[in-house]
């Protein structure tokens, strides 16, 4: 039986997801937040502490994705292409800035399992942003220049809206490396299936994403606007934004070969 | 109540589709095709001929779309994002050259709507197609360019692959006016649910699409590939493709107020 | 071209609604609610009147239905079955009793399609109800007897939750003609698409559905709890409701061939 | 941060699969095949052999499911309520006869998460059986009875039909022991996001289901057809089905607390 992931399979072909490299191109939108501190930090796994200098900071993340291989997987689109949106927490590792991603919501189970596999807590949702075209004359596109807005939303798979939010563009980035974002950690987690076993997983550590080859293009950065609505069976509300700051919106590429362990807490 | 489609409502607001302007953005891959004449010829309506000089010829169109009205309709993603494929096949209206759309595929019911106003014959699907993004490093995107390699593929609702095709690009187009196609001419339809008089049609017109303010950018051609898969509850195989012509990528926009009747059967 | 609705085609077989009988089995799941008298007058098309005994009163309804034509068409599973949620405001044509439908969500294009043929305004959307088993030992089902609790939601196709409900059984019902409801009245509607005629629709008319070999099996009756949350693009949450009563479980069979014209607003 | 699974939060009630029990409760149509042996070898893990008595023997099963924890979960029927398809092939762990599942679909990322902690190797799909309502005078429901027809599909999640089945049952079954099933062995497994180390799982076992108070009822016994056609994407089509034998139909439920673990290979 052959493959990376469920399902292994004779021929290898049948798993969800394959083995890395894992190239991603897409658009995001981006719109930080300063959410309630003590409710971010219940966010934060052992191990990691609140960003000091901008304790409950964050962003929403959206993004418009496309997946491939190395053999242009792009070219089968119902696998490759999907929404995601997920929302990050600063925080610091030691001393070192990173990110950490509470909740994460996508549309496919290929990226669903990619993501649970470098620790990204994936369920399946419904996610759209307003997209941009080329098309000077149309009233049914955005520019992506000065006054352009865009929005973003997301649901629940059972069906509450989880996220509202929009940006309006107001000048180009030509240094986008502040804009790019922290380091993200992750927490890879499975669960134990035996009784008394529960809260002992069988996998259990944080680690370290590692996006390689990231590229940037079309940075624009302007104004945010967000809401976290009550959902059942959801805890985005909880957050209990307080402000919210600076959206971006961009192209970006990356690879992902691996993720690099910090800490196994099984061990 | 007011509203201009289904459902009337006290504010108007609960409509699927609200009265035009409909302004629409999109990217579309439009692969041209070649089928057994006699096939396409039976599947236009009465009013129609095959055309004559490429008898059987048509193409199959996938967009990637989004909507708007005239108050930036497109701040609401999850209503104004939809992907669609539809098949068009060449005909003559007397010597006017013009296309027919038999079949039409979209995943969002407020387009279904709109279709079903303007003549077009839409069922739920789902439709995909590869993009592009401007990150010149990343293997997960083609190039808009030269050697451009993207795919289209589209399901039933009932969960039957009903189209894959392929398109390669070869070189820029700076006249798109050729391609962008033929007026297009629709069936308006709706039918009377009365014993007896099930093929006695309440609406049944033949109208003119106008599209307003049509504008195209980005235009690349070049090759490409195409099939129709057997599928229960479709007739889309039954096309019976002999051959297969060009393949062209471009951004598309136009605006939608009205339809021209060219002739109502039931007056 | 042959078929009874969108898409006609060769064969016939490519239609979203063959043509009538249209046979259904399922079961359902029924909220009745007082609404604010002028809200629900505000859903009325001109022509009924707000039931004079009870203003205000009408159901949440709630199906889980399985369509079939003459020939087992309910092998075909993913087309037949689907899952429904309307809304029905008592109301007077004239001296008769009867209850409309302004606001109706089903799962299934098909369906949708045969709603607008018979004046249904149906919208995509998602549904579900709580369902029984007939497992005595299982904590997983509710019984279908004295305490058994159900609960019933639905959501727009954008991701909004638009309703939640729950019944509790209390009793048999042995004859529940009274418990099926009234004649349902109808709008049947389609929209001209022409500059200056957007409020002049082609086909206007108010409808009686005719059910005919109505059957109702396993009748149970108790008490119900209903809410209609604000969502963008709906006006449910505008109804208002001022209070909840019976809650009803059964299971409903019957046949539609026709609908009768009450008046035809286009004549 | 608190949960059984992905995502942990605060509250512990944003997480997919909650700590169990998990109790489930469903209708199942099983249909019994006999697939190319090498092919059915071909799906089985280190560990576990052909059924010796009938090698390449196995089984297509379809589930409507309602889960629940101990709280009725139930009421939470967007949450609780889900299709399910999977393929058992017949296999021997030493000598004991069991189980295995290598491919399994689910329309529901809750019922995904359950599965994968399970072992069950869970891919998103659309799966649907036909129902039975208790309406004898219907013509949209088959009896669950001598004659009664009963139809099951299933599509990935990418559009490819992947199963198309029919029982037509004959004689209920008074004692189901027989046709319940054998034991299921699953293998849990999840990768490593390492380089050089993708082919050495963190977790790597096989386990036993243990499925406690089982319960079956309205057991019906019949003749069945199966196929699994061609798909992208997928291998079901590879198990070359030679002959397709018995089909049932019940009600099944029962209750999910732990696996047993036959061997870890990461040890």
């Amino acid at each position: 039986m052959q493959g990376f992931s469920y399902p292994l399979s004779p021929k290898g072909i049948a798993n969800l997801a394959s083995a890395p490299p894992w190239h991603y191109a897409g658009t995001s939108i981006n719109i930080e937040f300063f959410a309630d501190p003590a409710a971010a930090a219940a966010c934060l796994p052992e191990g990691l502490t609140l960003e000091p200098d901008a304790p409950g900071s964050g962003a929403a993340a959206f993004f418009d994705w496309q997946y491939s291989g190395d053999h242009k997987e792009y070219l089968d689109p119902a696998h490759a292409c999907y929404q995601e949106f997920f929302v990050l927490i600063n925080a610091r590792w030691g001393n070192e800035k990173v990110a950490f991603c509470p909740y994460i919501y996508v549309d496919n189970d290929a990226a669903l399992a990619r993501g649970w596999i470098q620790g990204f807590p994936k369920k399946i949702g419904t996610i759209h942003q307003t997209r941009a075209f080329s098309l000077p004359d149309s009233s049914a596109t955005p520019v992506v220049g000065t006054g352009g807005e865009f929005a973003v939303s997301a649901s629940s798979r059972v069906g509450y809206r989880i996220v509202n939010g929009r940006i309006t563009l107001e000048k180009k980035v030509e240094d986008p490396s502040a804009l790019i974002g922290r380091p993200v950690v992750n927490m890879r987690y499975f669960p134990r299936l035996t009784v008394g076993q529960y809260e002992n997983p069988v996998v259990h550590e944080l680690v370290l994403a590692n996006m390689l080859d990231m590229q940037a293009t079309d940075v624009w950065a302007g104004t945010g606007e967000l809401e976290f609505p009550v959902a059942v069976g959801e805890e985005l509300a909880d957050l209990n934004l307080q402000r919210v700051g600076r959206g971006v919106r961009m192209n970006l590429g990356y690879t992902v070969t691996e993720v690099k362990t910090l800490v196994d807490y099984t061990a």
